[in-house]
């Protein structure tokens, strides 16, 4: 039996704001400093020590894993970063908060991007200051690779070969694994997983600061999956992912 | 032209108890931290960029590496983490004090150890709990790899090969490199690439927190080198590291 430990980022600033994120590199807030702490204080107290760590290029995902790793007392862990864990990227819809998107682009048609799957949001143009290419941290991407919006089946669709060339490998090698990641990232790998609908996928949201432990067989086939912590912690945490999660960012 | 950065880990708190550190996963303290951030600050205010960051399995030394990475805002820098930049293995000597060590071994004996080369403290047992075969992060090494006592010497010949096949690849390859590590194995590397002879090496201190910066050939040979920063700063930091540094750990 084969263990994999998912973490999705404490909260961060523009989590707190209510506006969408995605590949913005926004830090966490006192409260996500925290979230990623206890995270850490949780996997010490259940005796987890990881072969190597896996995140984002975005800073509110490294960040929880340095902090999980320092109350871990396990700095040491080997850590692979890549960008098809990022999150979702939003598009022309980055920086905007509910209100404002509602205003831009009417009701109805934030109904439909919270609702699909396939449908992406605005695209940002090549000269936006919000277009990856800009940024140095992306500047070994394809250009095909960088994107200017995303649905969330683009980002299954560049998340899957990370996860079947780099990090599927080492868990099959027995490899103790973790993955701190975004909600999106992360409800692609949760797709993948479990077999989860297109639909369904979008109903289901990860907490933060909450280890999210899969227990697998030899062919990465989910035996059963729960969190670590408490029962009310996890509630709680639950109930305000879904709330503030809204925007899925 | 070549660039590559070395930093030695800001102060940690067996330093400022002036023991024997070592292995030992001693933390930085509130002066080691502040000297990391300024040599992050340092490294972004000229500009630089790393492809690689390369640092030892101790907490003191990767906290400086995350510290100055956070404030250069690039927490995103591939690190790899490698015991063989470790400090150098002080044996049964680490954690005493000076003056315990002269105590307990005498002002003449700790003279032969402070100016030899490849001389090797009183080595420890495998039952020693400061033995490092059984600290879980050293779980993948050879059993005739873990050190219980080292020589500068056995330092340099367990950092060599890691220089040889890990780092200068990259640094011929065109990549960026920065390596956090210790007194020791930075030691070995400067002594590597200055061809300085046996004794001299014993009296070479890099200061802690600032960036030294050698330029290299294509042959990786030193085209010059130089410390970011004032010269104020750089000359204060010298003398601090010469005095407070007599034990070399």
């Amino acid at each position: 039996m084969k263990k994999l430990v998912l973490l999705r980022h404490g909260e961060s600033t523009w989590n707190q704001e209510n506006r969408f994120t995605g590949w913005t590199d926004v830090d966490l807030t006192l409260k996500g400093i925290e979230e990623a702490k206890n995270a850490g204080i949780l996997l010490r107290k259940n005796g987890f020590v990881f072969d190597i760590a896996y995140t984002s290029l975005l800073k509110r995902a490294i960040r929880t894993l340095w902090l999980a790793l320092d109350e871990m007392d396990q700095m040491w862990t080997p850590t692979e970063l890549d960008w098809r864990l990022n999150e979702r990227h939003y598009g022309a819809l980055q920086g905007l908060n509910k209100a404002e998107t509602a205003k831009q682009y009417g009701d109805e048609q934030v109904l439909i991007w919270r609702r699909s799957y396939d449908t992406r949001p605005p695209a940002i143009t090549t000269h936006d200051k919000r277009y990856p290419g800009l940024d140095i941290r992306y500047r070994n991407l394809a250009t095909n690779d960088i994107p200017v919006a995303e649905s969330l089946k683009d980002t299954v669709a560049r998340f899957l070969p990370y996860w079947n060339q780099s990090i599927a490998p080492q868990i099959k090698a027995e490899k103790k694994v973790i993955i701190v990641a975004h909600g999106n990232s992360l409800r692609a790998l949760v797709k993948h997983l479990d077999t989860i609908s297109d639909q369904n996928i979008l109903n289901y949201n990860i907490p933060t600061g909450i280890p999210l432990i899969y227990e697998l067989n030899d062919d990465l086939q989910p035996i059963k999956n729960y969190y670590l912590g408490s029962t009310d912690e996890v509630q709680e945490a639950i109930s305000a992912v879904a709330n503030q999660g809204k925007s899925g960012a």
